[in-house]
Parts: C-alpha cells; sequence; structure tokens
C-alpha cells in the first residue's frame, strides 16, 4: 500500500536535505529570488548554489554567496547536481527549450513564464511526470498573490465555473490616470516613465499580457484548455476622459476585466475595457495591483488581491514554489480528480448590457437613425446620455444597450460604423453591475 | 537520494487508489461534506466509506451510496481500513482524544475545529508526523477562503509580519443591521431567526470564535504559538445605533476586527469593534462574509475573502484538504523554513487612534474634567463629536484621542469611569485608517 512504503522513508523526510536551486535567469525577478534566498539563508530548505545568466560577468553581485557559481552555460546547470531549476528569462525561446532540457534531466522546474505555461504548461507538466519530477509555476499569474495555489489546492474541492479579475496592472494603472482626467497618451507615457510599462507596451494595453494569464486561470481553475490565440482581447487605446465621465454617470468605473465562464461544456472568455458598477470589488483596485474573483457550485465566489508585479512578489511566489517542492519532493502528481473539460465550443460571446460611445458631426436624425439599425439587429436601447458643452463638429455621446450578446452588438456596430456622421470609429464596452 | 526513491514509487502514485474516508460528525458540515463527496463520485479520488454519529439510525440519507457504512461507534472507524478521519463534531471532548486515536491508529486526520486546532494543532500535527501521518485544517479559519493554504504554502516564500480580517460572519451580520438602524438586541434576535447565531451567541459575539481562528492564522502566518485565551477579545454587545452615526461622520463604519502584528519577537494581538476606514477593503464585508488581509515583508499586502462558513463554503475546504492528501499521500512534512518564532512578549498594547463615547448627564464642566483626566495620562484629545436632538439626561458624546497606547487609554478610563456624570460604562474602540 502507499503509506507503507512512505513509511519507510519516514526518516528521510523529517530532515530534508537542502534543495539545490539554480536561477537561470538574472533580470529583475532573478535578482529578486536570489536576495529573497539570501534573506532566508539560515533557513535549511533551499540552497542557492547556481546563477546562470548570458554575459553572466556584468550581473555578479558581491553580496551573493561565495558558493554559488556563476555561469553563462546552461549546460553547466543541467549537468550539475540541483534539484530545482528556476527559469526565468521569459519569453518562449530558449526557455521552452531549456525547461524541457532541466526536466529531462531529472531537475524539477519553478518558473515565471507566463507565455511559457499558457502555451506548453500541459505537455510540460506531462514530461515533468514522466522524469519524476514537478513543474511550478504560482508566478505566472498575479506576482505574490497565492492564486493560483488557491484554485488547485485550497479550492480543489469545489467545482469553480467562473472567474474574473484584473489581472494587469500596467493597464489599471494607466486606466487610473485616464480617469483621473490624463489623456491616454500622456497617461501611457507617465507608466512608461515610472517603470510600469514597457518601452513597446502593446502586450499590456492590448491583452496579450492578460490572455496569457487568463488561459492559466482558465486551465487551473475551470480545468479547461485553450491557447492565447483564442482568447479574444480587445486593447484600451480608444479609451479618453470622456468614458470615464459617462461610466460614472451610470455608477461605473472602466477595467480592464479578464473574465472566463464554462456552463455544458461551452467556454466564454474574453479581455477587454468593461465598465464595472463602484461597489465591485473590481472597482476598487487600484495603480498596480491585481485582483482575481472565483466562483464554485458549492463555496460561491471567493476573493484573491495584492501586488500582482515587481520583483518582489513575483519572487514570493517562485520561493513559496521552490519551498513547496521541497516539502512534498515527489513526482508530479497526477490530476486526482479526473479529466480537463471537452469544450463543445470556445467564444467571446457574453451577454451583457453593453455601452456604445460615439463621436459624431451632430446633424438632425442621427439618433433615429441609430435605433433604426439596433431595432432592425433585435436589440433595446436602455438610454442615450449627452453632456453638454460639446462642439458640435465632434460630439460624443453615448447609448446603453439592453443585454445583448457581443456578437449581435458587433453586427450592428458594423452597420453603424458605415455612417457618414461618425467622425470616429464607435466604442463598445461590455456592463458588469 | 530522496528523488531516486520516489522515482521507484512513480507507478504507484501516477494511478493513485481512491482514498478511503470516513466522517466522523453528521451535521451541517458533515452531511454537506457527503454530499459534495457524493457530487463528485465519478471522479477517483476519493470514497466515502464510514460515516459515525450519534444515534446514527435516524440520521441515514437515502442518497448516500449503500456502500457507506453507517456507525455509531468510532471504535468501529478505527479499526477499518479508511486511510482519512474527517472530524467535523467540533467542541473539545470527544474530539482531542478521537483525533489523537484516529492519528495513532495510523490515519490522517482532516478537521474542521477550530477549537481542538488552536489549542492542540501544533501537538497533533507531531503526532500525525511520528505516525507518518498528515493532519490538515484548513476549514478552521474563513470557511471556505483557502486563506490557511495560502499562507502557508502560497506565501511560504515572503516572511509575513501582520494578518488582520474579519473572521466572524455572525458578528459582521449583527454589525451591518445595526449600521442600518436596527438596535443591537433586535440584530441579534434576527441574527439568531436567520440560523446565523447560536441561541448562545457568547462565542460570536463576545470574540471566542474569532480569537480561536485569529491564534491558528498566527500560528501558521506569523510562525507563533499562542493559547487563544491569550488573545484579548473584547464584545460587540454594548455598540448601539449612534456608534454608526459617530463613525460615519469620522469616515469610517465599524467592525469586528481580529488583528495580529509580529515584531522582534512581540506579538501585540486583540479582537475587537474597530473603527475602519469606509476606504477599507474591511469596510466592503458584508453580512456573513469574511476577509483577511496579510503582509509580508516582501510580497506587501495579500487580501483573502469570501463565504466564512455554513455548510457548503467549509466543505469545499474539508474535500479540497482530503484531497491534497490524496495527491501527496505523505507523513506531515517538517516545516521546512526554520522553527516557531521566540516570542518575547504577547500583548494586546497597541497604538492607534482611539474613539470614546460617553453617555452622560449634562451638566457644566464635563468635557474639561475629562480633559484633565485625558492630559494627566499623556493623551491628546483630537476632536470632541455632539450630534444634536439628545436628551440632556442621557447625553451620548464622543471624543477622537490621537494615536495612543491601549493600555494607556484603558488607564485614563479607568479613572474617567469613577465620573458621576457617567450614565453607562464608556465605549472605546481602536480606529484603523
Amino acid at each position: 500500500m502507499i503509506r507503507t512504503a512512505f513509511q519507510s522513508d519516514k526518516t528521510k523526510l523529517d530532515r530534508p536535505q537542502a534543495l539545490k536551486v539554480a536561477l537561470v535567469g538574472f533580470g529583475t525577478v532573478g535578482s529578486a529570488v536570489a536576495r529573497l534566498l539570501h534573506a532566508r539563508r539560515d533557513e535549511p530548505a533551499l540552497e542557492l548554489t547556481h546563477i546562470c545568466n548570458r554575459d553572466v560577468q556584468r550581473k555578479k553581485a558581491s553580496w551573493v554567496s561565495d558558493r554559488v557559481s556563476w555561469t553563462d552555460d546552461i549546460q553547466e546547470v543541467l549537468r550539475s547536481d540541483v534539484a530545482v531549476v528556476a527559469e526565468l528569462i521569459g519569453g518562449l525561446r530558449p526557455a521552452y527549450d531549456w525547461v524541457r532540457r532541466a526536466l529531462e534531466a531529472g531537475k524539477s522546474v519553478v518558473t515565471a513564464n507566463k507565455q511559457l505555461i499558457a502555451r506548453h504548461g500541459s505537455e510540460l507538466i506531462e514530461l515533468a511526470r514522466r522524469n519524476g519530477q514537478q513543474l511550478a509555476f504560482g508566478a505566472c499569474v498575479g506576482g505574490g498573490i497565492p492564486v493560483l495555489s488557491g484554485l488547485s489546492q485550497g479550492l480543489a474541492g469545489d467545482r469553480l465555473f467562473k472567474i474574473s479579475g484584473i489581472l494587469n496592472g500596467t493597464c489599471n494603472y494607466i486606466l487610473t490616470r485616464i480617469e483621473s482626467g490624463v489623456s491616454f497618451a500622456d497617461a501611457l507615457k507617465e507608466a512608461q516613465a515610472a517603470g510600469f510599462a514597457e518601452a513597446d507596451p502593446t502586450d499590456d494595453i492590448d491583452g496579450f499580457d492578460a490572455r496569457a494569464k487568463l488561459a492559466i486561470l482558465v486551465w487551473v481553475g475551470l480545468k479547461a484548455q485553450v491557447l492565447p490565440e483564442n482568447v479574444l482581447c480587445r486593447s484600451i487605446r480608444n479609451l479618453s476622459v470622456i468614458d470615464f465621465e459617462y461610466a460614472h454617470e451610470l455608477g461605473c468605473t472602466i477595467r480592464q476585466v479578464s473574465r472566463a465562464e464554462l456552463r455544458d461544456g461551452k467556454l466564454l472568455l474574453t479581455v477587454e475595457p468593461t465598465l464595472v458598477s463602484r461597489h465591485s470589488p473590481l472597482a476598487a483596485v487600484e495603480g498596480g495591483e491585481n485582483l482575481i474573483v472565483s466562483t464554485g457550485e458549492f463555496g460561491g465566489e471567493t476573493v484573491f488581491s495584492g501586488l500582482g508585479a515587481g520583483g518582489n512578489p513575483t519572487a514570493v511566489a517562485v520561493v513559496s514554489d521552490l519551498l513547496q517542492i521541497a516539502r512534498y519532493p515527489l513526482p508530479q502528481p497526477a490530476e486526482s480528480d479526473g479529466a480537463v473539460a471537452a469544450l463543445s465550443e470556445v467564444s467571446s460571446d457574453f451577454e451583457t448590457p453593453q455601452y456604445l460611445r460615439l463621436v459624431v458631426k451632430d446633424s438632425p436624425g442621427i439618433i433615429a437613425g441609430l435605433a433604426g439599425i439596433l431595432s432592425k439587429h433585435d436589440i433595446s436601447i436602455d438610454a442615450v446620455f449627452q453632456k453638454s458643452g460639446h462642439d458640435k463638429a465632434a460630439l460624443p455621446f453615448v447609448i446603453t444597450l439592453e443585454a445583448t450578446k457581443n456578437s449581435r452588438a458587433e453586427a450592428a456596430l458594423s452597420e453603424i460604423k458605415k455612417s457618414s456622421f461618425l467622425i470616429e470609429a464607435p466604442l463598445r464596452m461590455p456592463i458588469l453591475r
């Protein structure tokens, strides 16, 4: 029996040896992990033995123990007796190859690489299992927020069917700034100056970062597999101060919301700017914070929030994964609760109330024309808002729609876009209350 | 080496046998666990084999599988081949004895018994380890909120130094009702009628329930051991609608807050009604919800919230613990990161701004007299609030104090209590902003 087998190993397990750890990648996260391990150096569980980085000599830091080997050769790490490789270089190449080789060399792997896990997580877990090793990736979503372990362990007993959240701190910072009256372009510049946003901010503001995280949350929490490419994402680039003014009139604010819902094999998921009720926990998320809400059949809603990015919070997640491997030095456990959900459909076709903001050259009959198009698509108008004081040559106004599917709203919009009175492309957002 | 030993067990671990589970206690939580296991019956990880309860015949439920043995004899469970006993009877006797005997009989134990774990957790963990078994108790705090696994695993890499939260849904419900204008006595009756509060509500409203949970959070998160009896707790019995009115004037609301802070071996902790800023996550907790905030040196603040009580959320925590044991069928791991913190001092002597509400028979010189006493104790008055429209024979008013230690405020209060103008005992609460 299983228990008897383990009892014979009991004395070994009672006093675990230090787990030898190699850091591969010594940038913001890698050096934060090294500092955290340094701060814990009197504790016996983990021992940093290798740091591997391109051109490693320029990275050498005096506070790192003399016993650590610095190398720019991944082979040296793979040939060594390290038990765990922490992959912190990011990106798909060469990370994918290196993680495979580490697992095949009989090392467990801890990674913060969301693009890698979103694309290859399932295959790498299987490779870890076959090699009697573990793959841990708690740092991929939500920085220091223990949401992945919360979903996979603490809520394992529930049947989760919905996950939503704010998964990208850069977007949240930019939106918070637009809300305070700054234009998108200036808010982006500020975020770049403050180090929140990259020189090329596409991954953040167009939703590619958040959709990789959502794909991982869906895999771990809803046990359904989608590639990031299958998650519809829409940019926050087109938002302006006026949208927040209208959102406030509706008792809402605007956030980049990632959400997924699984019912009867049908998976809906999107990453997009969204109006959220000011009383929602999503509205309370400020600056670079992240927040995730999961909903289960039995346990209801559970909320996790905290610092979603940055060297130190991410390092906490990496070191927590290392400690978990030190505590349970076992092969990756088989999923004990059945297979991945079979999906009959993956789409972005949520049904919600909607916000349409149009900027028009004012003339008689515009509302009547729009109402005609919407009615033709079986869409009911909830209300029309028009703030005074705008130039009639470029007049912004808002139509809210009663609950309608995204696909139907898009069909109506593609017709509306042909109207000659439009000054710029209309902006559509779902409204979550 | 450890890993080689496990690799030889790989084939066994890849296809775990179902873990045989006995439920001991078939009340609200026990029957919710049985229902959840029933809903998951097609999944191979867990198999319910025994249900043990006093006078079990009256409990028999037709939806439970025929293969389950119903018994009122704990001996039968202990002699059986069940791998895990889920102890869901609550209270110290006979739970303490039964849990010990289950561990000694070579069974792991999952429990939702906060009083048991707050008093005997450390000893029982050690007993589990000596017997090659596990003790899991995620259901003891926060119902379905995976906060204990979050602290012990997901945040294991951090050094946590502060934990605060709303740990008792009954108090929170009652306070929410008083806030809407209902008296304490009526709010309590409502809570009892709605099934939120026991016939004897002492455990909830006087803080005994919350302080057991706080002791467990402190043990798991701050790695410091205190008995519940060492946690100062103060009742919500003396709160009235007027306190919420004054709290609102201060931009606050009132919650039963449990908090602990560890610095340099000095542990501060209390459970008491507390003014919290309306912008704090604590203020947003409605009805029976719970919320816990942990603060770490590296990862900053992390928030966990959700349904803190009730059969189904608690059952989720119990089943999650069972699944974790099925995944990692190992002896209780030794704490990999060092010893329990040595404490030089345990006290309730937080330093915060304070709220004093007095009800007096109005006469000249009252404020001057109070100011004199406070000044003698080196306490600075921040402001005095007096709402109009009250009877001068029983006039409530509020003095807020600048940050002062609880002990100093109490010393001043014991002098103030001697004043002849007081109609009822003064009420003091800390103010958290």
